[in-house]
């Protein structure tokens, strides 16, 4: 039997028209338009394309875009100096620092620099820990993107054996906490991992999150499983595929994302709506200042 | 073939002897005693024996013990501002507050009055955050006294299958972070869990942190499986056990933590251990600023 294909991109189109209404009421109250700005050591084409179809992404939802892009020599202290002058800017509401950075730069020192109450991506540290301690924050985009297919589609979780492949600090670690906190219980598998095969067939959830092309094939799974696949990998001939063989998958799984059109679409509309949630938190503060005075 | 009693009496005591001589070279050098503040809203009789048998190790180590016992009809006020007072206070290295508080009590407001350099027992956001990155932080006592044993006891643990059964933000949780970053594979388990018998026979070290008696018996374990067990239980004749029927697993594990004289006098060592990290943090601060001016 042939899987359920989870459609991201139809996901991510309900969510963009909720979210415009939501922002043009949120300007209409607040005289003040919702702004993601986006910090970018200039290294490789793929990231250039990912930040100019945010930008578009802004535009159709109604939001303000500010970008600041470093020369590949600019210094520390200057990409510090960027993230903070985006941080203390009443206009920046959300703020991304495009990851990963050159590894000649201190990612955690740029990241301390980070209003947290900015960090749209969820990678200050004080909103990692809150997602571990299943409290209110800004959480990664990608993993709650995947999180919200699940929901949408309406997989129970809560009981449920999951499978995580990869455990980095913006997808398969929060993925992980996130499955967890909806009840599931979860094993996270990584590089060191020994027979992943064996424990892919236990998992009703399978999550893939690893950049390796045909990591998980369909005669891995157990039937009528849920796979949800974060990769994005390139193919020699250019094209776009996950760590998922989508071929055999979708005769064994009971539901899985497609790559392209699965979770990618779904992460943008989950970031800019973080700018919105991040710009509502900010003027309920300033609102209450303004009551104190 | 009987277990290898992993003893935590015998490296504690360990631990003490070294820990009372850094402690001595620290004083010498800085004209300061490490010391260890705790706040405490009375309770129970079990909270406060804790407290005492802190203030003995404290004194055996050679640190001062700084008390604030709040009345139970203390306000959450009285509280936050206990927790900041001690936060403020140069005297004051490392603060715990005694967990958990009665539910009355809003515990995330009252940790984010803590100084989260003081955090020694490492319940700050931000510290949960740094761990859960593998990063430098002050992590929470007990796992890290689970890991500490671990190690000392040379169990392999990188590509190794772990279980951890409770996922509580002071033990559970942490433990499966840590396991995690030393390269274990690792599968958490909770209440929802299902089949949870299947999932530890698999495992190649088993942790239990769920306050139950019983949970796991000897015939649920892989032969030569190492077992923390992280429970303390009382038996309704008073005697202290953890979540580990010891009797049966003592004869299929390869090595297992005796409750008492396992995890427990371990923790209190790393408590006391992370005081001292705490104040050299903070002197070198210090002596930074000093530099500075």
């Amino acid at each position: 039997m042939a899987a359920m294909v989870l459609d991201g991109r139809a996901l991510a189109r309900e969510m963009r028209d909720d979210l415009s209404l939501r922002v043009a009421a949120y300007v209409a109250q607040h005289y003040h338009t919702p702004t993601l700005g986006v910090i970018h050591v200039y290294g490789d084409r793929s990231a250039e394309r990912y930040v100019r179809s945010l930008q578009i992404s802004c535009n159709r939802v109604g939001m303000n875009f500010k970008y600041y892009l470093l020369h590949h020599t600019a210094t520390q202290r200057e990409l510090e100096s960027a993230i903070y002058t985006f941080s203390a800017d009443p206009n920046v509401d959300g703020i991304i620092i495009q990851m990963p950075l050159p590894i000649k730069y201190d990612s955690a020192a740029a990241v301390g620099q980070l209003d947290h109450r900015k960090d749209i991506d969820g990678v200050h540290p004080i909103n990692v820990g809150l997602l571990n301690q299943n409290k209110p924050s800004l959480v990664p985009n990608t993993p709650a993107g995947g999180m919200l297919i699940l929901e949408r589609y309406g997989i129970e979780l809560a009981g449920r054996d999951a499978v995580v492949i990869g455990r980095s600090a913006i997808v398969g670690g929060p993925m992980s906490t996130m499955l967890l906190n909806a009840e599931a219980t979860v094993e996270i598998c990584h590089r060191a991992t020994r027979n992943l095969a064996d424990k892919v067939r236990r998992a009703d959830v399978v999550v893939t999150a690893a950049g390796k092309i045909g990591l998980v094939t369909g005669d891995m799974l157990k039937p009528g499983a849920t796979v949800i696949d974060f990769g994005i990998n390139v193919r020699p001939d250019n094209t776009i595929c996950g760590d998922v063989d989508y071929a055999s998958a979708f005769e064994v799984a009971g539901a899985i994302t497609p790559v392209p059109g699965g979770t990618g679409p779904v992460t943008t509309m989950v970031l800019l709506n973080n700018v919105l949630k991040a710009a509502i938190a900010t003027h309920v503060d300033i609102d209450d200042d303004m009551a104190q005075c």
